[in-house]
């Protein structure tokens, strides 16, 4: 069993973007910069911003994270998106979700200017993401494709089987996976709350991707032996730890991992793939 | 086995259509219009274009067929699209495809306003489509749908197999029906020409939606009873007929259709839904 060590590659990939900025910076050139909005005060969404805005600093980006309360107007919000379109200095930017319910989620990302979205959530990157056109692919489905072929996972022509269908991992990575691409060409089987025989069509597949945050959903027997497992969960359960939780799987990782011939752990796997990913999007808009 | 009679389900709401058309149009209103730009002279793209022309003229919308010679330059494929879209007695046009090799399809197609695009194929409205949000389907997965809905079909946590991930059919129409909705919930596998074991995944299958454009591949042994199947093929083969040619469906329908809950007929399935989805399209952008 091999783990897929996504902190080892995303540090790699961190470093190659640092040297290229730093290299930028000293020919006088403009810093990339990443702004976060971020309304209200959630912990998790705290702690999302906190580690981009972090890994900005890593590789040398200026980056700046924009607060709101939670009682915001959606038309003060749609303002700021306006500006941060209109702001030069801004290469990306993204609105943390998810957003107070008096706000409409939508309204707020179809405003965003495309060639700012590094978050890729804009309907018309989705829509070029789905044809297979260049685009910002959104952070944790890039950083899952990333790290497969990192590690050279043969994909062309494996049953991958994808346990949920959320517009931000599920759907976008079967989307990727079946492409014509490489990694790509992968036969794709989306399964969700009302599929029948999961554990079934789990038991048929080259290659899981788990994506439903349900701590230890996917369990040993529901793993062939070889496969290749991706375990995208990130739920926060009460742990004895400093911040009083600890990040938890969809996978149960000591019963499938012997089965596996690749895995990711959590944390340490998708997690900081997916953060890469938004500062490759960055660095992409910068370059334009 | 109950036959899914497209062009009776398309007959109807083609009359549906037509009536309200027709109390519009004595109330004094402007009548609807459906706009087809054709470059060149290709057989097939004539013959499709003339259809969509008598389709509406069936309901009572005027329709425009504008040609184009095959050495057209794109640039003045690009000076009718933008007069198209600002011409406001235009609710919606098409571009027909293929176009020669000399044009950028995803130019021209990103071109067009997306508020006139009834086709459905401009990335913002296929991402709109992934996510879920109302917009413009393209017209066979949308045919699809409808038809399924009409005939009741069950689809709610049934195996959906796709063969072939066209960008205006098998992808799309995955998309649709793993969607959480109604036609939808579907566990959706998508296959493709890296596809391996098509024959068992087809056999486990509640729902066959055969569109790859190859004649007879979907054999009475791929098929497990009480299976659905949809047809989307439409290949031209020569014959002794009138035009020199019959359409020949994806699916043995001599072999399959005995096996079969639902199975559509090629002629006279998804075809004829198809141009209805069209019309329908160009209905909701007339009534904006």
């Amino acid at each position: 069993m091999i783990l897929l060590d996504g902190k080892k590659v995303a540090g790699e990939i961190k470093a190659e973007i640092a040297g290229e900025v730093a290299r930028l910076v000293a020919s006088g050139r403009r810093t990339p910069q990443l702004v976060a909005a971020l309304v209200g005060n959630d912990g998790a969404s705290e702690t999302y911003v906190s580690h981009k805005e972090k890994a900005c600093r890593d590789v040398g980006f200026q980056s700046q994270i924009i607060r709101l309360p939670a009682d915001v107007s959606e038309a003060d919000l749609l303002t700021l998106v306006m500006e941060l379109n209109a702001d030069d200095t801004v290469d990306g930017f993204i609105v943390q979700l998810p957003l107070p319910a008096h706000i409409d989620e939508h309204r707020i990302i179809e405003a965003i200017d495309p060639k700012k979205d590094v978050d890729g959530f804009h309907p018309v990157n989705v829509g070029r993401m789905t044809l297979g056109l260049p685009t910002f692919v959104s952070a944790t489905p890039a950083g899952i494709v990333d790290l497969l072929a990192h590690y050279r996972v043969e994909t062309s022509g494996k049953h991958c089987v994808v346990i949920g269908r959320s517009h931000i991992v599920g759907r976008p990575v079967a989307n990727l996976l079946s492409q014509k691409a490489r990694p790509g060409n992968c036969t794709v089987t989306l399964c969700h709350s009302h599929t029948q025989n999961l554990k079934a069509l789990c038991l048929q597949a080259d290659i899981i991707i788990a994506a439903i945050g349900s701590p230890g959903f996917l369990k040993g027997d529901m793993v062939r032996r070889g496969a290749v497992v991706i375990d995208v969960g990130t739920t926060r359960v009460p742990a004895n730890t400093k911040s009083g939780f600890r990040l938890a799987g969809d996978v149960r990782f000591d019963e499938v991992a012997p089965r596996c011939s690749y895995i990711t752990p959590v944390p340490g796997g998708v997690g900081p793939m997916t953060i890469v990913s938004l500062l490759r999007n960055t660095w992409k808009a910068y370059r334009g």
